[in-house]
């Protein structure tokens, strides 16, 4: 068994998803994983990670805009507003989702189904630099 | 240490949660694994993993009836209607849920507490077979 | 590489965020692992795991604040109720965040982001001992 690591750098740019798949499956071909489980973990609570649809852009559109209908911003009861009215609720988004997701590796790949792909979901406005964290367990 | 790999196939008829413990339970079993890590990874966006409460059924039914009522089908935003009013609402439970569930194995079972099971959460009003990739480490 | 495991116990006294990550940091140094990952499972319906913001109160005051918003108690359609009115809520604020959580372990400590702490959320309202499994692969 080997053990691979990187950090994945995802620059962001406003409330969206962000699909990067290409950059994990580039990783583990770049590694020579053959089978086993990557783990990803992102290193914040204003974004966060899903796996999700990734074939009909509308279908992220709806996910994008239901999160803004579940989680309000500027609502009496917050308390966390210094840094403005998208703080608190990037944190609630992020709990709602995940900050670790572990997927398996199946014949040098992600073991994704056919409609499945991995993102990050930015919760806030402005740009930031994102870091996800991969580890990955080879079990050959 | 020793990997084991599996997939399981789950059939579902409409939206519920289907107890599949015993079957995670049985691979667990004939492979015997006595101690380690077990992965389910779901390779769908439209069906979901869930660990929770397996002893009172009404306790599955609010479950199932909280979910209805938190992810409205046929809201006048949704895009990703094609499908049917049931499939964006689909994955926006299924990003509220799990897609990936990591579970201890001790002593030749599922680490799980008294009263917990572990659920494929069905997303879709059709049938569906879904399935769920099972990795398990074995660390004797 | 080496496996280590042990069973946190975390005492809670009613619907609150508990950050325990001096508690998983501490058997990691005790163990002294310095590379793998860490997985945290806890063996409960009632009670979930959160990575979240560690160092603003108010930050976690408006996740606890949020949870209570999204998941109103005593609703008509609840059957799961002999147990209380937060009961049936305990599970689906359960199955909103997480059972099991998969961190990287970096230079002798968990790898989380500057922000970033471990979180035990209680979602029912009388005092109790929780457990959380802790399992730890050392890939050295």
């Amino acid at each position: 068994m080997k053990w691979y690591k990187t950090t994945l750098e995802i620059k962001t740019s406003g409330k969206k998803l962000y699909n990067f798949t290409s950059q994990v499956e580039e990783v583990i071909r770049h590694w020579g994983v053959k089978e086993g489980i990557c783990h990803l973990f992102i290193q914040h609570t204003s974004a966060s990670l899903v796996a999700s649809e990734s074939y009909d852009p509308t279908a992220k559109q709806d996910l994008e805009a239901f999160m803004n209908h579940l989680v309000l911003e500027d609502q009496p009861y917050y308390r966390h507003t210094l840094e403005g009215s998208d703080d608190s609720p990037s944190h609630m988004r992020s709990m709602l989702t995940n900050t670790s997701l572990s997927i398996p590796v199946d014949g040098g790949g992600l073991g994704l189904g056919t409609w499945q792909g991995i993102y990050l979901f930015e919760h806030r406005v402005r740009p930031h630099r994102r870091k996800v964290l991969v580890r990955c367990l080879s079990v050959e």
